[in-house]
């Protein structure tokens, strides 16, 4: 069932982002191309192409979130079409101030066209998330609703430049906090994805209690799912995630795993040694071991199942969890996928 | 009079800005104290500072032409400190995308945190630009012209990103047209000054009509300080501007004195010979004499006089150039002096 909403939806969704970003001839072409190949629509040479261009979590969650509060799925498309933008602006940001090269097995757009035009294009990518969602007017929301949608963006938006801040700022850090962590997770991650939900609550005609609960979902989603990668990041299968093995380790990413290690009595003095110099391959075995010393697979496993159950008791709080609410009942099985996942 | 609304809006923009800014304390004190220090008010160390944060143009356009028709100009506030807002999230990117390392006589952002702290500082004004505008709904506004403010806003986000577009991609070609140029200011400097106006007549309450011409005195206003500024760029004196004399030559910029003469069938071709390699200091003396010979200087004057022309009589006809309306007779003292002016 979960697939057939898949299949319904995502077609929806990105026809609804082609169109917001439309395919400008002209002067402009190359501009809207870059966004166009970021988003995995064209080529470098700006041809027709077949790429993967991510999962479309966020929207997906919108549009579940619309149906299962009994909404009209058109009515959250413009909001759908928004939240995947605004991911897909954060990317190409991201892949900038993180140096990436590539992307989805391609180059990434600073890689291709150059630093300057890629901060630029992200800007073009954010605006047109926000002009996106000014969509819902054409449809059945009211002009204060409409509002409240684009606050509630702008909001989450804020939260995200804010988690980002702390995520490059733990870089020459070897004293983040836990709570330091989580806090950073909670704007990087969490805010977009509660948003997601909370804006096709919204857009779906649900009450305030409702909206309120489908958001805490999600950001508990969104927490559960960063600790997830986390996990995925350091001892995930190479064969299945399609990354090196504990890339993160090499990295140094201050990951929850590490973070963790980083202040255990035992071993937070010889891991914070390590982690003061770069990490050769030869050394990851030894990372390994200070970090199963610490405990600290379980330990973030069993927070992200925290994180998880937080989530399921917000989900079934708001009320969609009743028999015949199909979208109750595929927005579980898109949480219990997202967290089951090797890759 | 005009000084004495510069001695009266000033503080209230001021003070509109820092709000929305914050000086949030604890884990975010650094990302918004970036903020913080490129408009101006505290130092590096982020102590207090009292140094040229920017003329501010933007916002007092917008809150006279607030006044000019009539409205309150407590209800144009939100909106001044959102053009501002975002005219300083475009110089932060700027500055990273031009390699920038001073601005205003100090380091830039990305001089001081490195770029990617800078890209995402510049995402984070962005952001709060637009909900600095949110704060329209306190005021007197409905939600339905709140809704319309923030579209007028967001299009003209994009403008601003696709004359940055073409402004970059200038930098490459030789075979740049005075088109293309006129496009390239349509969308970097145009768009933003017209909305300006555009939002603060909205928000004063005036009629659809009245709107369109003073958005169209911006754009003109904008196009003709442009090439204002073009000319100065070349031509303007040292002492006074500040910066070296003909240093758009010397860093071969595609200001519209260049592009025209770029053209020319009798200097064209030693001009883009000597514009397809660095220019040394010695070489400036030889290029202004080309610039000469294709009478470059009296086009663009004559270009930018007839947008000053067209930008007086979109005010005329906005109707706000009446005795007793202090308002329009700013709005007309501060279009002289933008025009006027040697730095």
């Amino acid at each position: 069932m979960n697939q057939d909403y898949f299949a319904h939806y995502l077609p929806l969704i990105e026809d609804e982002m082609r169109r917001v970003i439309g395919d400008a001839p002209g002067v402009y072409a190359r501009h809207y191309g870059m966004l166009r190949y970021h988003m995995g629509w064209v080529d470098a040479q700006m041809q027709p192409a077949v790429v993967n261009g991510g999962k479309r979590i966020r929207p997906m969650l919108c549009l579940l979130a619309c149906a299962a509060v009994g909404g009209a799925v058109d009515d959250a498309l413009p909001a759908a079409a928004a939240v995947e933008l605004l991911h897909n602006f954060s990317l190409i940001h991201d892949d900038v101030e993180d140096d990436s090269p590539t992307r989805r097995h391609r180059p990434t757009v600073w890689a291709l066209w150059g630093v300057p035009q890629a901060i630029n294009a992200g800007d073009a990518m954010f605006t047109l998330a926000r002009l996106a969602l000014h969509g819902v007017s054409a449809g059945s929301a009211t002009p204060a609703r409409a509002l409240e949608a684009l606050a509630i963006f702008d909001y989450a938006c804020l939260r995200l430049t804010e988690g980002q801040y702390l995520d490059m700022s733990f870089e020459g850090r070897l004293d983040v906090t836990v709570d330091e962590y989580l806090t950073m997770i909670g704007g990087k991650t969490a805010a977009l994805l509660g948003a997601s939900l909370e804006l096709g609550a919204l857009l779906g005609d649900a009450d305030q209690a409702a909206c309120g609960r489908l958001a805490e979902f999600g950001r508990n989603l969104g927490l559960a799912f960063q600790m997830q990668d986390d996990i995925l990041g350091i001892w995930g299968d190479e064969t299945i995630t399609g990354k090196s093995a504990a890339s993160d380790i090499l990295t140094r990413k201050k990951s929850l795993p590490v973070v963790y290690a980083l202040a255990n009595p035992r071993v937070g003095a010889e891991l914070r040694a390590r982690y003061a110099q770069p990490i050769e391959s030869e050394a990851v075995p030894a990372v390994l071991e200070l970090l199963a010393q610490a405990g600290a697979h379980e330990y973030v496993s069993r927070t992200a199942q925290a994180a998880h159950q937080a989530a399921l008791a917000a989900l079934a709080a708001s009320g969609v969890l009743v028999d015949g609410n199909e979208g109750g009942a595929a927005l579980l099985e898109v949480a219990e996928m997202l967290l089951g996942r090797q890759s």
